[in-house]
């Protein structure tokens, strides 16, 4: 069961967006096909897995959204990854985009294509095709839970959020989802989130924002180091709300970023706390390195270790372990004897030396807890960056070694 | 069990080396202590972890080294790592080499120090101490089986090899044996290898080879991409054969080097078949990258991909999980379509297109045996790499995270 997560009760409509969602088949019993309206004013930014075997939607997406950032229709599928499928996967991602183009009176590369499932198998487009016309024709604004529903592939709750703020006098609002249950499941390939805002932002402005938040949010969170080939991250902005254009030098800045970066946070934990057989929600913190890098690659060695995320499933203060990956991170230079370690608020090692205030019984009982805090000082600078993990259990190795069916 | 493994029937003696080996109390039944002893005319090279959080033996045994090549004694314990013990665990390792040196009457810095077994303890020098007499009143020459069960911690078979080639018409030996199931055990701090000839070699001809040959044995394999904060490995040259002094000019280099190499390669590849929760024998060759570096990254990213390893244990043929594991490798510019994939030698991709002679019955029988090779090649340059590895199984996360007791 995902740690500390259920699915969210409600989730709010956005000004300018509707959604449908309906089964075409592609999965045996639930909704398995998306589609998101957006209105006219309405501008995205993306950003997508670096993975050099990216699937044929993410190079669609990529391709549309650098050629207009207006994009009018986000066409969502589960069950099926359009991963390594070539040059028909590539086609038939194309015509889908051409379909929804068609039937919603928009241009075709307005349409942004997203895949989520079974690597290696074509598109079934013969039934996704027939089915574009059924959910353009029950789109509306009030349909983000039943989205949520519809992107799930082997995540066992719905992951979503709702959020506002006031910028110049009028209430924002923000809805996101997001799915992904370990980097690629059996086969499926895996994280999506979509997060939409009625507010009026500058598109260089949106895009820089999500750069910016991805990179302490989505690009923080790892349960097993294997990344998708089909990870993408769109940001909307209806621009239906009346407020003045946002850009950085606005006043309500701020308090706009804010609450982006919360549900990108929400989104992103409830990734991790339903990770592929997780039992504990790891925060590990790294300050004191050279750079943010550096403090990331120490924090992502611990995260990543096997040992230390068995430990974590044993919940077992097993701390040599956390120190032993700490000493191999590939970053420059690290003195063991200015390194510190705190589990929660116990600490463990101060500068290299076993802390007299260590005790055993107190570190069993936060080893084994739902959530689990590690940090880490390293002496050599001021950075800081905070990685989330889970911990590595028989379920994960039984997830991921069902054999495909 | 072991992947196609067994304990060696015997090991042949070496001339100029003796060795004993008794239970000193840190384990419950078996032997714990280990006593090497080298002719006056011996020299030795080692490679130890790199690991910043080192073990205190392992500090003491490279400084040892590096004052003088001659070393005399090699003390070695299991069940207790010595890592992580700050001053107190340097200085009991010091008085340890200082109790063998005055017992052999030799000098203490010819005396190097190993622990392999739980991390974060002090040793219990009060029964090592008293230990080392007896352990040099029963050195003989014919005791490398118990050496090597003596220094196992939770492998499941002793691991040793002898060889031999010609030098100078004179008939050359090699014994080595090595230890390590999974980079740290429960919290067993691990790989140890000591391989010993008679042969005369230059010292640092020694070393050298020592250096190139680990990086293609030891230095290749990898159970979880955990590193030990305890690994050595001590090349021993006893120089009592009747040879001239070796080097690359010697025109029998070549056959002193290869046999070395092999008695090396068998140490690795044992310490992989004994893996932790090993099912299968993995062997991931990259051919074709920019230099052997990138070649050694890419192959390392497949084998430690958990992803690959549970597909592995599954036998299930689940290919795309391996391409998504050469495209997140972090070399540069990795182009998919110039990729190919074999399982065995079985084409699974082609320059990136699905091969027409792929079945995957085939593929699924390739998996599901005892020793798998995955061979990749990436079409950017001629450097070629090979490293090995296991599955991951239920019993990985068992071994790892049972309760340390």
């Amino acid at each position: 069961m995902p740690v500390g997560l259920a699915a969210p009760d409600s989730l709010a409509p956005v000004a300018g967006v509707r959604l449908s969602s309906g089964n075409a088949g592609l999965k045996p019993a639930a909704h398995d096909m998306l589609l998101i309206e957006m209105c006219e004013t309405a501008i995205a930014a993306g950003v997508f897995t670096r993975n050099a075997y990216c699937a044929a939607p993410v190079t669609i997406a990529k391709s549309h959204l650098s050629e207009t950032g207006n994009a009018r229709a986000l066409l969502i599928n589960a069950g099926n990854a359009n991963a390594g499928t070539g040059e028909e996967g590539y086609n038939n991602a194309l015509a889908l985009c051409r379909t929804v183009a068609q039937t919603l009176n928009i241009s075709e590369n307005s349409v942004l294509p997203f895949s989520t499932g079974v690597i290696g198998e074509q598109l079934p487009c013969e039934k996704m095709t027939p089915a574009v016309a059924g959910l353009a024709a029950t789109l509306k604004a009030d349909n983000w839970l039943a989205a949520a529903q519809a992107i799930m592939t082997t995540d066992i709750v719905a992951k979503g959020i709702s959020d506002g703020c006031m910028v110049d006098g009028c209430g924002i609002s923000v809805t996101g989802i997001s799915k992904g249950s370990g980097m690629i499941h059996p086969d499926m390939a895996t994280m999506l989130a979509f997060v939409a805002t009625d507010a009026v932002v500058e598109e260089s402005a949106l895009n820089e924002l999500l750069r910016e938040i991805a990179d302490r949010t989505f690009n923080c969170i790892t349960v097993d180091g294997d990344t998708s080939t089909n990870d993408s991250c769109i940001f909307i902005a209806s621009g239906v709300a009346e407020n003045n254009a946002l850009n950085p030098q606005h006043p309500d800045w701020q308090a706009f970023a804010s609450m982006m970066e919360r549900v990108a946070l929400h989104l992103a934990h409830a990734i991790i706390r339903d990770g592929e057989g997780a039992t504990r929600f790891v925060q590990v913190t790294v300050s004191g390195a050279a750079s943010t890098a550096d403090c990331k690659t120490i924090a992502y060695t611990v995260a990543l270790s096997p040992l230390v995320k068995t430990a974590l499933f044993a919940g077992d203060p097993n701390l040599g372990r956390i120190l032993a990956a700490i000493g191999r991170s590939p970053v420059a230079d690290i003195q063991m004897n200015r390194v510190s370690l705190h589990l929660g608020d116990l600490p463990v090692v101060i500068n290299g030396e076993p802390s007299a205030e260590y005790d055993e019984p107190t570190a069993a009982q936060i080893m084994a807890a739902d959530d689990v805090q590690i940090k880490i000082t390293v002496g050599a600078g001021d950075s800081t960056a905070t990685v989330w993990t889970t911990d590595l259990s028989y379920d994960y190795v039984r997830i991921n070694a069902e054999y495909r069916s």
